[in-house]
């Protein structure tokens, strides 16, 4: 292994990995580090590519990333499917959100002209058209909206996908836990200024550490494995999901403020496909949805939990799980139970991530996506190399969170 | 491998192991044969001693049989944990069956009635006295029965302490499929007759074969492996739970009329004991039971299921037993879900188990014990070994079924 690479990413998961593969793709060395890629929340992702189902209307700058990045993704997994050797799983065939009582439906009908303003495709359906699109809905489900735009992918065939796609580009995996940031200058002098806002730095990004080092002020300079041995970087991406606050060495200006969100998911197996698009609804106030996959099994998610680093799978978790799961499709107690599983999202107070340079020469970070990982990825890997807009820039900046009072507090 | 056993034992379950482990024990020469000992049903089983609130009065035979193994139970447990160098987990705080209704209430007054006029030990509780025995319990369970003579055991612990006791006593555990049963002589001779029901054969039971092969009649003289090899004996006992009808090379005149019944249960991890006595209830209808360990495991069962040789965990199965067990124990929820497993029960038509010599000379079976295989294994290997008296015997003889329909169209 090279000891000095042009960007170094903590962290495999489908975030991760992606900013690796396309900065591999445009030549910079890049190695991704982490003991046990693509084992976290990619791995309890469901994979839903669903911007319009998964916001409310108070959420406008999150519908935007999302529809940013799903446009993104036809060419992305094309790309992929292509260097990584694998089928994704990859369907465009919509999100139908099913509603059971009178509210719902008032909200599905907000939702529904909320869309509709925003020139993006939907249908409106009675309960009838809904079962006549799924036949194994439930009788009492009164109606629904097609959000024919929807997709959704596999992601644990991304992720492994990526990990062949990062490797045949000449990027490095390097299966250890990463023990600290490594970092030169004095902290201080650049605290609390920062550079402004704006686009995120390009392949060219390692002048910002160079820039910084002549000042003397505060740089990373690469990182520490837990063998002791220390690997240097003209630029580190910090994309650990919901750990990514607790790295050694962190300087506390740059600490995002991420804390994990736990989510269990069910996969069940289906000995055929039983429903052709995604399936969403309230139940008893509990949002629920099933993502077929083009093998028969569906994966039931997700439950959302602020109980700090535990993965547990509980019975309160699955049980909830499949208390709404067939009251949506009364079918599902049938199927075989594949696998449970649990996961950690990253979240952050504002519920948009976090995705660029820090105010700290040489750290980006990549990361608070929440329940849009997969969905985001591609944008995301956009964002750190430089290659989009401005606009889009700054919704993601982690400058935003610059002197608030959660990093006071850490100082 | 010697190549002549006195015993072999067709199923490495908590009832063949049993068996094979006590004839070792009186210095026979016998094998277990099975590919994956101690995955079957006994993996799947909660290890309830608990024949007091198994059964309904309707039962008498089978409460007989549970009372009498429960008794032998102590002996056992200790003779096993010491040649199986392990402890069991044996424990004896009793059941404490639980009412939420009218009708559970009621019911639960028979059963006490029931059981006291049969001198056992049990006590009738109010709602309140419930909750000061298991404060855990729900605050809507209005009553419940403390049979305060159950006991329990964690099966695993037991299957695992059976396989290293048999090899202490010199018996041989071979890995592997049976084929097909070996046989000589003519069929017909001995059909429609058979010995008389009696006595299951003692260690000397060998003569069986003798005497058969004198008369020139249809009789079992050992195994067919799956690795073509064959295996000769006096004497095969038949103790593959509910596959045992489906042996390659069963005279059907011997064939068990056994099904199989389907069981999910669950395994929870509590940080802490959560229960001190087992707990069972009737939630709409369906029982449900928790079983504490000693390491703060808490079991959950158990379906029951008419769906052939089907063990897939089900998304149903799971949403009932969960459904079921907050309801009696709210607390649950907040528990890890440790292991969610299948198995099949053998059942019978008359609930009673299969146990002792058939009308096939050299054929004895050990099987259809249902819910009863754990509680029922010391018996079992008792009545296998002529141990035990003739009421009992008669109770379980396969030969109560001999010339019936199921025997006849299977000809």
């Amino acid at each position: 292994m090279s000891h000095h690479f042009d960007a170094l990413v903590i962290g495999g998961g489908v975030v991760g990995l992606s900013v690796a593969w396309r900065a591999a793709r445009r030549g910079m060395k890049v190695a991704v580090i982490d003991p046990a890629p693509a084992s976290g929340a990619s791995h309890a992702a469901a994979g839903m590519l669903a911007p319009v189902s998964e916001v409310t209307y108070t959420e406008e700058p999150l519908l935007r990333l999302g529809l940013a990045s799903l446009a993104r993704w036809p060419a992305f997994a094309a790309e992929l499917a292509e260097d990584g050797g694998l089928d994704l799983d990859y369907r465009a065939d919509g999100t139908l959100d099913v509603a059971f009582g009178a509210d719902d439906l008032a909200a599905l009908d907000e939702l529904a002209s909320f869309v509709e303003k925003l020139g993006l495709p939907a249908e409106r359906l009675t309960g009838r058209e809904c079962r006549r699109l799924e036949p194994m809905l439930a009788p009492s489900v009164r109606g629904g909206l097609l959000a024919g735009g929807d997709a959704w992918v596999d992601p644990r065939r991304v992720t492994r996908a990526l990990l062949t796609a990062l490797e045949r580009r000449g990027g490095a995996l390097v299966r250890c836990r990463v023990a600290g940031l490594e970092t030169a200058g004095e902290r201080g002098a650049a605290t609390g200024a920062g550079p402004a806002p704006g686009p995120a730095a390009g392949p060219g990004a390692g002048s910002d550490a160079g820039g910084a080092a002549e000042a003397g002020v505060l740089r990373v300079t690469g990182v520490r494995l837990a063998t002791g041995e220390t690997v240097a970087a003209s630029r580190v991406i910090l994309a650990a999901g919901a750990w990514s606050g607790t790295l050694e060495g962190l300087p506390p200006e740059a600490a995002p403020p991420v804390r994990p969100i736990k989510g269990q998911i069910m996969r069940l197996r289906s000995p055929s496909p039983m429903l052709r698009h995604c399936v969403r609804g309230v139940v008893h106030g509990s949002p629920v949805y099933l993502v077929p996959r083009g093998d028969g099994e569906v994966v039931v998610g997700a439950t959302q939990e602020e109980m700090g680093f535990d993965t547990r799978v509980t019975a309160g978790g699955l049980w909830e799980l499949l208390r709404d799961a067939r009251e949506l499709v009364p079918g599902v107690t049938e199927l075989e139970v594949a696998d449970v599983v649990a996961g950690l999202r990253p979240g952050t107070p504002d519920n948009l991530p976090l995705v660029g340079p820090t105010s700290v020469p040489g750290l980006s970070l990549a990361t608070g996506h929440h329940r849009g990982g997969v969905l985001l990825a591609p944008l995301t890997a956009e964002l750190c190399l430089g290659e989009t807009d401005e606009e889009l820039s700054t919704i993601c900046s982690p400058l935003r969170f610059h002197g608030q009072p959660r990093f006071q507090e850490r100082r």
